[in-house]
């Protein structure tokens, strides 16, 4: 398919920040490098609960990935659907062709886990990709239309009850934005309701929020959330989701929209490479980051477990960008015949924004809480923003949100997933 | 539904410029104003190709309704979907209610017209609203992702030809449109396919392109199309569109991408009224708006047939929002017991744009086109576009375009209407 020259072809699966990042690091490397995509446009997936929450507009933080390549001449970026991968025969099944490799990175990402119960993706949709985050936006703003138009009392008090699932960053940050939506956002939209009755609970099954930073960070966090408005229950499981409610072993909540961010798992064409997973489904690959058996092959970013020291990379952006660099640079020195090096995970930190002016933020020995770390969340968001006019958009979109408490995207679109619609349906 | 004080409820069907100028002009009158829409987001019409087209973003375009009032206390807005009208009761009859008037104005506006193939519309899409703009785009990009995938060279000619059927201002901004983004937008950005390429085909019945034009300025307008690569067949009438093809009474043209800008029908809502229509479902209107043998029901903006001296007020922003004013004004001498006023429509001139520097412009006696009359056109549309930020935000896309040849928003959505999707397909 992508003929051509004599030059080893490395094929990259996923044009999020892995592959993304490894593509750039076979800028001037010897190889024919092909990128596969499902879809054609890389995800700025740290910004993605902006979308959801009407701050930034789709296309605020998404770039074509052919665009970012224009001008590397040795990239080819395909927009295809891959089946599964034939590690012995070397070659990646699309769902309509195939093609060969010399070396393949896998980056094909994680979506989301319901830990054995699919069918709550209908009920409490994830945010992991665009469409995700439209169909949340679409669910939020349609809530507190149908409150506008309700006229029971408890169903109103349903229909303003938002649950967030998962106390991680994409939880905290859903939860934080539905609260500022609420209290600040549509202040005196409405006739028929007060926004700022709505309820919004964060759930979480561990005993604090945001488990991986340090605890006073944590409970930091908690305390940002509540002066926000929102409920913050932790230490709850959830036993069930349904139409309108989530079942947790304390008590049932009726809700309007259940939003999911308790979980990933890597994208199942792990299973295809006959490798051992973790529980997360994740490639458990060798401290090179290939996967064990077959040196040609690696996987990198979310779907790797790679250890690094005593633990394994955690599942975040600057863990992905780095895996990428390593597995390209592992493929140079391989095509160099050189011998490939262990994969050293550089911490740099976390961040988790909560709303307007409140963020935690753990970098090294240092820790920052409210305004500080959210000025910092600011900066290092914008600063890595793929393209620049993604960026000046971006940083426009913000500061009008900021002066005005508006959010510029408050539009819902069309398309519902899971259901037909007729193209020209009648009425106004 | 909408309780409260004794003053006389004005109903609005319809957030599109008639019935938000209508509401607007009702700010300081004594009645109770409830505008009904289907959807959230009063949308700024002219600019929709350049959503389709991957210029603008779809928040760019686009305001919340309920926005626009939220500091004009007698307007309640809802989102919903209106059946029918019961002109007898003076009743709104809804999908999931009613709601009585005392006075109504129905300025539900316009849909495509496929004189009578609505099958065409799967083959063929309009566009009317956001969705349609995000699906033609999802289809253009598409085309050329599919083609640079394609081995077939046969096959890869007929997905880059792209048909746009209708030669008025939509289907000359979407065909100049096209070509731009073949031509500049994506060069170099595929390694199989050379953009450039593309076939631009725009067809017309009439014998010239922007019919209600000057005719000099129409010879201009298909010269600056031709200038930009488009192939311009006037006096061609479509026989037949189906799955990759059209049919013209000369050829059958394969193509990738066809997109239908040949006319437009009104709201079906018009039929519920038992008022006399015209050929393209609009209501024939008496000289003061009103709905013959109905005082309190009024209809402006495209579903209404206005007469103004010898001719009908055309279907452009323009004139829907003089006649939504008309509506609202003559609402309130009629609550104040003064004789309504006939209608007269102030024609303010035309304008259409092709490309980049590329327009024509009829206002009164005066002729402009080429680079002159594209100005006119972007400061004319900038200073209409309701909201302060979607100004900022589309003069910045537009300056970023204009600079780089880039356009901002390329990314595909996935929400495909008429087909049901799994949530989660397997692969990357």
């Amino acid at each position: 398919m992508a003929g051509g020259d004599n030059k080893p072809h490395v094929v990259i699966i996923g044009g999020g920040f892995a592959g993304i990042y490894a593509a750039k690091t076979l800028k001037r490397a010897p190889v024919r490098v092909t990128i596969l995509d499902r879809r054609n446009h890389h995800l700025f997936q740290p910004l993605l609960y902006q979308v959801a929450t009407a701050a930034l507009a789709a296309p605020d933080i998404a770039a074509p990935i052919r665009k970012i390549f224009k001008r590397q001449k040795n990239v080819t970026v395909l927009m295809a659907e891959v089946a599964r991968i034939d590690a012995g025969g070397k070659r990646v099944i699309l769902t309509d062709g195939e093609m060969d490799y010399d070396y393949l990175i896998l980056a094909a990402g994680a979506r989301d886990n319901y830990f054995g119960n699919p069918h709550w993706a209908k009920f409490a949709p994830g945010l992991k990709t665009i469409d995700d985050a439209l169909e949340i936006r679409r669910r939020v703003l349609t809530a507190f239309e149908k409150a506008e138009r309700e006229t029971d009392k408890k169903r109103r008090r349903e229909l303003m009850t938002f649950v967030v699932i998962g106390g991680g960053p994409t939880g905290v940050e859903l939860a934080g934005a539905l609260s500022e939506i609420a209290r600040r956002t549509m202040a005196r939209n409405f006739r028929n309701v007060d926004p700022s009755e709505a309820r919004v609970i964060l759930l979480e099954g561990s005993p604090r929020v945001l488990p991986p930073f340090d605890e006073r960070l944590s409970e930091s966090a908690k305390r940002q959330l509540q002066d926000l408005g929102v409920e913050v229950q932790t230490g709850t499981m959830v036993r069930d989701i349904g139409e309108g409610f989530v079942e947790t072993d304390a008590e049932t909540i009726r809700a309007g929209t259940i939003l999911w961010g308790a979980g990933v798992k890597a994208s199942p064409l792990t299973e295809s490479l006959g490798a051992e997973l973790d529980r997360g489904g994740r490639v458990i690959v060798a401290p090179d980051l290939s996967v064990p058996g077959h040196a040609e092959l690696f996987a990198a970013g979310d779907l790797a477990a790679a250890k690094s020291g005593d633990d394994f990379a955690p599942g975040v952006a600057p863990a992905a960008i780095q895996m990428g660099r390593h597995a390209a640079m592992n493929i140079k020195r391989a095509v160099a015949q050189k011998e490939t090096l262990p994969f050293v995970y550089a911490d740099k930190g976390m961040l988790a924004t909560i709303g307007r002016s409140r963020a935690v933020a753990q970098l090294g020995r240092l820790r920052f809480r409210g305004w500080i770390a959210w000025m910092l969340w600011l900066v290092i968001h914008i600063f890595f923003l793929i393209g620049f006019r993604n960026r000046v958009m971006v940083l426009l979109d913000w500061t009008a949100a900021y002066v005005t408490f508006n959010r510029g995207a408050r539009i819902i679109l069309e398309g519902k997933r899971g259901e037909c619609e007729d193209p020209h349906p009648p009425g106004s």
